[in-house]
């Protein structure tokens, strides 16, 4: 009893929370249970038109069915609804016209018919370039039903169709005049505020991706969830699957916002929301490589914590400066303004820039030349620079201050190196033997005592470690190259939306 | 007259195509249309049962509604119909008793029960967990509107209810009937079916990606549905994408297919389909390595032809394999078997060892080691070996003779360089420059003569460009990584749903 008292307050809740953070919810459920109200009031109707009760039933369900969250979704179902109804009394009446001449035969060609009109509806309703009209063909398919059916009983098909379509007229009008007289809700507004909630999701994974990554946080298990793409709480995470996953979403606001007439600040015929859509999906182009960044931290194969300090700085400022392009653009769209005079684009291109001449400079430590062919690399260095080793900066020297650090992370799971492959005499290393030597990184990269023999098959997977970091700066390079696109695609936007030109607005006194 | 014929004529052809390619769509229109017809037999009812007709239009309705393509959702929009009509025909007998008692605030009382219940059940309608029983909501309100307003002008509020539900039990019967007696269509199939193609999609991908990034298959022009993620005709990318974009259709048929009785191989209580989407899932997060390697083709930056021919058979290798992995499951799938004995990842992590290998031997392709500050390693090389240079097998002197493919190749667009870095001093490089650059790959990498001190920013790129194959290899292995983990989930799905062991079956004579 108590537990159930607990749950129903627990549900109350999450119904009142639901509520507070989106108060158009509560908004529109006032609305639905208003029409469904004018309706009702059919009940008050004196003679002559009380027959006009038995009929109320399609008046309601009319109200139900077209009643949307959206306006557009509204208008559209509407349409539908109207186009529906039209067609099949238009249908049936006819029909029902000829079957009288058929005298004897008249059900049997009335079965008949219905049994073919059923058929084609059917079959165009799932033809793919009809689908939007799905519930139109539904409409009509119970339409033509309804007054072929009851018609013949009656003997009255005109007045049935009639009546009926007076009542769903009806209906219809109360919905859409409750919808949007009062607080109206649009799907354009839905779509816009969702695009910009993209960008700032895609700008957080953005900053978390490398933040964890310069941090070396390693998930001690990856969650399955994020292994077979399912929701989970991870705030890096869901940043970028939520901006991918939208697609569906995005695509049925559109379908909805291009129903809505100008309204707001969305002040023109045909307003352009194929390119919020086009936008988002050259954000989803970017977000894949935050995706494919944040694999680098999800996978086995870990670059050393040492070596990922030495980009620091510049990885860093890449990440900074392409989440605030991404969260500019955000507010950009948000506040529906064109790009200012400057290259929005500058600082992240020389960011970028710099790291790639660091990776450059320093593109020893994305290899390991031990196992050169064409002779040792570090060997030689060592003989003209013995004190120093391949190590010159103090920036470099933090590898050794880091060295604990390195030991609790690079914790390599077992699963690395799965049973079967220790049968095949070529690979024998142990993931065991594989964590001792990335815990002395500076055994293995100053070479101050013989590596021992049996250490090779480790190298090859210290090899792989160095670059994994490679890979993490490429794909950050080509984030920042795949941002020209977005812009591009922003303004685009601008241009086709009319978005108010920064510049034209008067300087402040 | 005659491009209305011709339009005809295609619309007539299309539908024609896809009743050929997929005859299950045919056969639901003549369910449909025999399920109505059915109905429509109603009008040869005699007396006394011939005011029956007049309630027609629910059994009607009921079957237009609930007549889904695939046996689950059939089964699920009947059930909601059926809670839905129930629970608001009690509730609304219940108040127009209670109303009855109203007196002459009969009428008012009816108005506002409507509004507050029409208020709630809309409000719990878009309440998140109960979003699968939407329609169950709509149904309820339709009833419940209806049987109260035309309940009231009769009085008649219990024979309204009933006859309504007779009807209404009737469609239901009859389209639970015909839909699951007559070729049923079952959503689960569905589902095992698209999670099998997934499998063989992202595989074409997989070896189309391999084999364009070692053929240097460049985009002239990356089209622009790819930048902004929408559906294209490229096979390579669609393979991935319809994989990644499966997510919604997935979640839709499995909410069907647990509607779904035990049927044919699927022949188990509680038949495990949420396996069978996190199976996808697992294989999504495979996709989205092949997604990224295939962002190595799409992108600016691209490494040259000559150095790709170097890793070429190991890449190949490891392309086939696992290719040949994710073909061996979607078949192990499709047939529902369970594994053989041997591990069917050797072979392909073999490959990627070997690829790995490969790499950690060359490595010194994969940067520059120019603008080393700790002194250049191509240089101290050649002198020990200066016929040879950095190239010793016949294998990597095929460089020169892939020249002229390199040259048609390499066309870096100028998008590479905004206009807006002209101004910047350290970043110079025209691409026509770095075009020349790269169309002289011996001069590069020879050094047989002295480089011009204006190449030093175009060497900036040109490590990029090697880095650009470190990322394609890293991600490939990265793939075969995480195709252990779709191995596990197969095995999950293999044991849940008792898939058959194949060393069960008869040994051939």
């Amino acid at each position: 009893m108590v537990k159930r008292w607990n749950t129903a307050k627990k549900v109350a809740e999450k119904a009142w929370e639901m509520g507070r953070s989106d108060p158009r919810k509560v908004v529109f459920s006032a609305k639905m249970g208003l029409a469904l109200t004018l309706m009702s009031f059919l009940i008050y109707l004196k003679e002559p038109f009380k027959d006009m009760i038995s009929y109320s039933v399609w008046a309601i369900l009319t109200v139900v069915v077209v009643f949307e969250f959206s306006i557009g979704a509204t208008l559209s179902k509407g349409f539908n609804r109207g186009l529906g109804t039209l067609s099949a009394a238009g249908l049936s009446l006819g029909i029902a016209e000829l079957s009288k001449l058929a005298g004897d035969w008249q059900r049997l060609m009335i079965v008949v018919n219905i049994f073919t009109v059923g058929l084609c509806a059917t079959y165009a309703k799932i033809y793919p370039t009809l689908k939007t009209y799905e519930y139109g063909f539904r409409v009509f398919l119970i339409t033509y039903c309804f007054i072929t059916v009851s018609g013949y009983r009656t003997g009255e098909f005109l007045d049935t169709a009639i009546n009926r379509f007076l009542l769903i007229a009806l209906g219809a009008a109360v919905s859409l005049g409750v919808n949007i007289c009062i607080y109206p809700i649009w799907a354009g507004e839905d779509l816009h505020n969702l695009v910009t909630k993209n960008f700032i999701g895609v700008a957080t994974s953005l900053e978390g991706v490398v933040n964890h990554y310069l941090q070396c946080v390693e998930y001690k298990k990856v969650p399955s969830k994020i292994l077979t793409y399912q929701a989970a709480d991870d705030p890096v995470y869901n940043g970028y699957r939520s901006a991918v996953e939208s697609t569906s979403k995005e695509d049925s606001l559109m379908g909805f916002a291009v129903w809505e007439p100008p309204h707001g600040r969305y002040n023109k015929f045909r307003y352009p929301w194929k390119n919020y859509v086009k936008l988002s999906g050259a954000l989803r182009h970017c977000a894949f490589m935050v995706m494919a960044m944040h694999g680098c931290i999800l996978s086995e194969i870990q670059a050393p914590a040492e070596k990922r300090l030495v980009f620091r700085s510049e990885v860093q400022r890449v990440g900074i400066e392409g989440a605030r392009v991404l969260r500019e653009l955000g507010s950009k769209v948000k506040k529906m303004e064109k790009l200012g005079p400057g290259d929005l684009l500058f600082e992240v291109h020389v960011a970028a820039e710099e790291l790639q001449r660091k990776i450059d400079k320093k593109s020893y430590l994305l290899v390991n030349s031990e196992s050169w062919e064409i002779g040792n690399r570090a060997r030689d260095d060592e003989e003209t620079h013995p004190q120093q080793g391949l190590f010159h900066t103090d920036e470099e020297r933090k590898f050794l201050e880091c060295k604990s650090l390195s030991e609790a992370v690079l914790d390599l799971r077992t699963l690395q190196v799965p049973p079967s492959w220790e049968g095949n005499p070529a690979i024998d290393a142990s993931p065991n033997m594989f964590r001792k030597e990335l815990s002395w990184p500076d055994q293995i990269y100053q070479k101050s005592k013989p590596v021992p023999k049996e250490g090779q098959e480790s190298k090859t997977y210290q090899s792989a470690t160095s670059l994994s970091l490679t890979t993490f700066t490429s794909l950050l390079i080509e984030f920042v190259a795949r941002l020209q696109n977005l812009v591009d695609s922003f303004e685009e936007l601008g241009e086709t939306a009319n978005f108010s030109d920064p510049l034209d607005q008067p300087p402040p006194l």
